[in-house]
């Protein structure tokens, strides 16, 4: 067996403790070398601070994934590239358009891997939802993506600051599953966007765009939560993508799913990334949400508090 | 001499008639053969109000510019790429970035070519600033764009409907130079939008890139009109561009100016990129206007009457 990869994970936050922890331990792959963060540290698990004082430390470890919000990720993802570091970046894979095009260039230039990972298009229907659409015309397509951002961000101030994307973060995991599967690129015709009076980004998405798809973003959706897509083709193919992409059914038939979780099989795709010296940097969800910020008639929406 | 180009030219309003008609009018490469317009037309030239029709009925014309809005300008420029026409494209080349890569992907696969036009990088002075940043580090650098919408785009609502990009229309002009001259690439690190009550775009911007490298821009500048970017750089060479870019001044001293006016320049080049099947699409400028819209924080201000 190849040796272990050592990883350091950057940002100990609920997506590092709840996903990339207990990913990184199951792999046989991976092994946990370091983390670094104001806050949280992994039992066990060398702590550092400061990601120079650990880059400095620790040359040994060659991979360095962060868990930050988009605001400050670009700073810690240039430091490790520079650094001579392979990078992988938690989705949006960065605050602004610019920065990711940069960074795409300067991992080019370094010859070092950047993999901008979209956990959703990982979803175990994914694949099967794309090859049953692969060579067709959609005639229409809808989405669902309807969460309580109070039970999955609790008090997470930042998601609702500029650049936190608002119910535009869950929409982005939405967008990463369509522009995957779908068999042409697409690009946006109109959106609503509604914004708490006493808030910077959206609760609540209305957007339309060509051929006939249409999404609902909803990020105040108590009870039931839901994770849908459905198309159907020109040709009478019905294809439905539930709960998060992880249950396909096609024409009425429910079909195979791939084998490993989200996140898993993110870390096997980077040790294939990291192998191998590629890099995968797909913007095309994130361009969905910059037309959508850039185009949208925007609308104020009752003013936003944690505790209703 | 060469056979002169033919164009189509779609759009007739302002812009149409105060630079693209006396630029092809000037020029030994260009004759303009049809007008496609609901409103407009041009003395002495063959008026459509349907590009399909135009399309249809004049095969010899090659060339089609659109000076559209952006929000129809996608349609328009598909239907003539399809149409085996070369497309040139005003500024913004579309509502959103999703389209215009969808754009180029169609014309490189047509094997036509499109070109979208950035007028203010053909200033006179920009290519002198660029010569004088080649190669060294900014220390600073700061833009001031100030102007009047009631003087530059009289009742044209559509300028703050969403898509119309408010002050980031003419924003997007010196991003288009800065994108231009800049030694390195730059990304936004925050900004404020100043959005009318009444309206859906920005009238008044505050821009903040890395590289200490800010931006005012103001719609609401009554007397004179300021299109201004000034840098320095860590050798403690002083580039100053003023009047849109049509004066250079480096370390006090003024520099030699391209000749050809902006239009002129852009028709110029479009003749070479035709005659070479090449195309030019650079969307930087627009991609920060993106982030722009996407990262800053939203205040509102007073609403907007197009008489004061």
């Amino acid at each position: 067996m190849a040796d272990k990869i050592k990883v350091a994970l950057v940002g100990i936050g609920k997506i590092a403790v709840d996903q990339h922890v207990p990913s990184i331990a199951a792999s046989s792959d991976w092994t946990l070398a370091a983390t670094v963060s104001r806050s949280g540290t992994v039992d066990g698990v060398p702590a550092y601070t400061d990601i120079h004082t650990m880059l400095a430390d620790r040359p040994e470890i060659k991979v360095v994934s962060l868990c930050l919000p988009p605001v400050p990720r670009f700073a810690y993802a240039a430091a490790c590239l520079r650094a001579g570091r392979h990078v992988m970046l938690e989705k949006p894979p960065g605050a602004t358009l610019a920065e990711v095009y940069a960074l795409k260039a300067l991992a080019r230039d370094a010859g070092q891997t950047l993999f901008a990972t979209w956990h959703s298009r990982m979803a175990k229907g994914v694949q099967a939802a794309k090859a049953a659409l692969a060579g067709k015309t959609i005639e229409s397509g809808h989405i669902d993506w309807k969460e309580n951002v109070r039970q999955w961000h609790p008090y997470q101030d930042w998601v609702f600051e500029p650049g936190g994307l608002g119910v535009l973060d869950p929409g982005v995991n939405a967008l990463s599953i369509l522009t995957e599967i779908l068999p042409t690129p697409i690009h946006l015709e109109s959106a609503t966007l509604h914004t708490p009076a006493n808030r910077q980004t959206p609760v609540q998405a209305d957007v339309k765009f060509l051929n006939g798809i249409t999404a609902s973003f909803d990020w105040l959706k108590e009870g039931s939560q839901i994770w849908e897509q459905r198309f159907s083709t020109t040709d009478g193919t019905t294809v439905e993508l539930l709960e998060g992409g992880n249950r396909c059914i096609v024409d009425g038939d429910e079909q195979p799913l791939t084998e490993l979780g989200e996140y898993p099989a993110l870390y096997a795709l980077m040790s294939l990334l990291v192998r191998s010296r590629t890099s995968d940097v797909d913007l095309s969800p994130m361009v969905h949400v910059s037309d959508i910020m850039t185009l949208a008639h925007r609308k104020t929406a009752p003013a936003f508090e944690w505790s209703s």
